[in-house]
């Protein structure tokens, strides 16, 4: 049997983290790292290697990060987990002892219980190379193209299958608009609006019942009747935490989030050797403290970064999620961090909002200048912000994180209204009508 | 007589803020903005006529901003303020009364006591239309220009002379570094390098002593001995505050910031209905509280507000100048928010500094993606930030500001490295690399 000190199951965005992280922190401490994959994804990277990178080998996470920090790799399946003897049994018959074990098994891709989902060239969202390379082949001979779901994973396929193609391509959305859960409904139509400029056929409020074919699929049969004809079906509908492991380990799961439980520390409920980050985890939303479903690289990371700080020694408490997401469709790029004004009202809030828009240069005729929108959300009790959104040039990406850093220290509109921002022609907004600062201040006005 | 409830002296990044500000804030009050040019330049764009933008007639603040909200414009020169009668008279004779007052006045560009210095062709920054013309028609037709100062104004100038243009342009740098007030020794090399590559000459610990020429300059004596040829000279030395009228009008004005003094509420401190904001007013840091020097079109629009709200009740408290500078030179964008090293260690901290570099795309393989590097420094008696510096891509301009609004929060290490930002592929750096929250992470670490 092999020994380490610690660990990690799970290869990627929480995984690496975790075990880069335990050995910045425990330096001393043996690191082993369980990957089921010969080759790691980048798991946000996916829908661009059918568009603007060209193919899975080009969306790599380097194996130099773990070799880099001295982290012994295993490539095979985790089958068991043995805690009486603190041990990891592999499939291929392989143990590794542990002091310390991190579960960051991630998440699979939703099937749908539909009639002819396991047709060929029907599609999840694998996180496999040599799935994914079948399936660029088969993309690019396509010519119908549906993409079942209109989340960020179904926009940003159908928009990256589209790039450099002469195809048809269709979102069928259940939902009354794409990106829904993630943004109110202004940004939702801006980001259809592009979609649709794109060329991509968007249905909304409708669902595929069935998917038609011989081996292959042909067409997807919709709720209202209409037949779509389809060479190929991508279902990008969601996420379930892998947590196969954590359960025959006896580790508890959340009724409502189906993910393995953990305290502020990423520590599990049952065992205090057993830690766990990333989408295999059930998190807090950082406003309500209610579970919350998001599931984001970012947060694995972020998660990642706290279970290996408390590995050995408690260090780090975790704040619940904000949730900050970004994306780009064609050359819109669109953000929210913290809570959207559906969420907010749905929570009880009495919001205030202010709005500003703004060219992204200045003055408005500086190369790249784009208008961009900024949108902020305050309790009108207390000021205190409680989430925004922004939409216009590529800084929307870490625009989005100024707003994060605001929602993070619970900053009230006054703050927000007083905040110094850097401004320059090239790179922001003008000073006079930097959107944050302009939206914060006419929410203080509002509230006054 | 005309009456107004508001006078606003200055038409430029703190004026209009300031006129827009009391209308937002104090919608009742009758606001006027006097205003001596005819036409407002965007002062931070002022470089980029000479190259990206093409004439002065590009760089305007549009009148629209006034007329929206229902300003009153005159154009002139404000000669004098008559305290007693609370007016303010025009050099053109008409008179305005004002129940409170807002001396937005500016500055002037520092003209350095050489020799030669009132040749023809020897150009300041002047924030003048017709001026900045004939400049650029000299530019145009220059072989060697020489920009006196490395700051921002003179990197930007030499950036953009050198646009298009086939010329020789050198800047003359009395300290040993150009942009060393704003950066750290690190990326004012990476700036310098950027600058030579484009070809500008760059000569430090150097100084001009005297301009050469009959009625045009011919060239630059340096104090090494050497001589410049020298077609055209810019002289971007630095500016000094704009307060002949405040003077005669008995406003007290520092004596190290030689700018007209206010307390936190932009209120001058002799005259209660008089407030003042922008270049012309003294600044005190927000970390020592002692005066500052710091001139920025960001801090100009953060005081304006501050003093609109507070003219007819006290409302906002200023927190004293962060100073978040950015630039972009060639294709490098550079930012700094809070104190940089040198500072700070001048102020007597003992730091811990964290660094991370990173691709601001993910995979690095994506479209545009530039290693980007970020530079944190916490206190290490209690891991306050102190101060953040970046180079990369164009989103450090937004990059810097998320520093800048953990520096306002007085966010600690621990709090920097637990940040939730959102990534996207397209936008910014994978979450696990993410140059802000690595770098407190390895902050943290070494406080440990």
């Amino acid at each position: 049997m092999e020994k380490s000190d610690v660990v990690v199951i799970g290869g990627s965005a929480a995984g690496i983290p975790a075990a880069v992280g335990c050995r910045r922190r425990y330096p001393e401490k043996k690191v082993t790292l369980i990957r089921k994959e010969e080759q790691a994804l980048i798991p946000c990277g996916i829908p661009y290697i059918f568009g603007t990178l060209g193919g899975p080998e080009k969306n790599l996470i380097p194996d130099a990060i773990l070799e880099n920090n001295g982290i012994e790799l295993i490539i095979d399946a985790a089958g068991e987990i043995d805690r009486e003897n603190k041990a990891v049994l592999m499939a291929g018959g392989e143990k590794v002892s542990y002091d310390k074990l991190i579960l960051a098994t991630g998440s699979l891709p939703l099937v749908l219980p539909i009639p002819g989902i396991d047709k060929e060239n029907v599609f999840t969202v694998n996180k496999d190379v040599g799935y994914l390379k079948n399936m660029l082949d088969v993309i690019n001979q396509a010519e119908d193209i549906v993409v079942l779901g209109g989340g960020f994973i179904g926009a940003e396929f159908a928009d990256e299958c589209k790039k450099n193609r002469d195809n048809n391509v269709t979102i069928v959305e259940m939902l009354p608009h794409c990106l829904q859960l993630a943004f109110d409904d202004e940004l939702c139509i801006e980001a259809e609006k592009v979609l649709t400029e794109r060329g991509i056929k968007i249905l909304t409020n409708e669902r595929v019942e069935a998917i038609v074919g011989d081996e292959k699929v042909s067409k997807g049969k919709l709720a209202s009747g209409q037949e779509l004809k389809a060479d190929v079906v991508i279902v990008g509908v969601g996420a379930v935490p892998s947590t196969e492991l954590a359960k025959q380990a006896g580790l508890r799961i959340g009724t409502s989030t189906r993910a393995i439980l953990v305290d502020r520390y990423q520590r599990t409920t049952e065992d205090p050797d057993i830690f766990a980050c990333g989408d295999c985890v059930a998190k807090v939303s950082f406003f309500s403290g209610k579970p919350t479903r998001i599931m984001l690289a970012s947060i694995a990371t972020g998660e990642a970064r706290i279970a290996a700080a408390n590995l050995f020694e408690t260090r780090y408490l975790g704040l619940g999620g904000i949730g900050v997401f970004s994306t780009k469709l064609g050359d819109l790029a669109l953000g929210a961090a913290g809570l959207i004004e559906r969420q907010a009202r749905g929570d009880g809030y009495n919001v205030v909002i202010g709005e500003a828009t703004a060219p992204n240069r200045h003055p408005g005729g500086m190369p790249g200048a784009v208008s961009t929108k900024v949108k902020l959300m305050f309790s009108r009790d207390n000021g205190v912000i409680l989430g925004g959104e922004a939409s216009g040039g590529v800084c929307v990406g870490e625009l989005v994180n100024v707003i994060s850093a605001c929602v993070q220290h619970r900053m009230t509109a006054y703050e927000v209204s007083l905040f110094q921002m850097g401004t320059h022609p090239a790179l922001t907004a003008s000073p006079m009508v930097y959107q944050l600062v302009n939206a914060a201040e006419l929410a203080v006005k509002e509230m006054a």
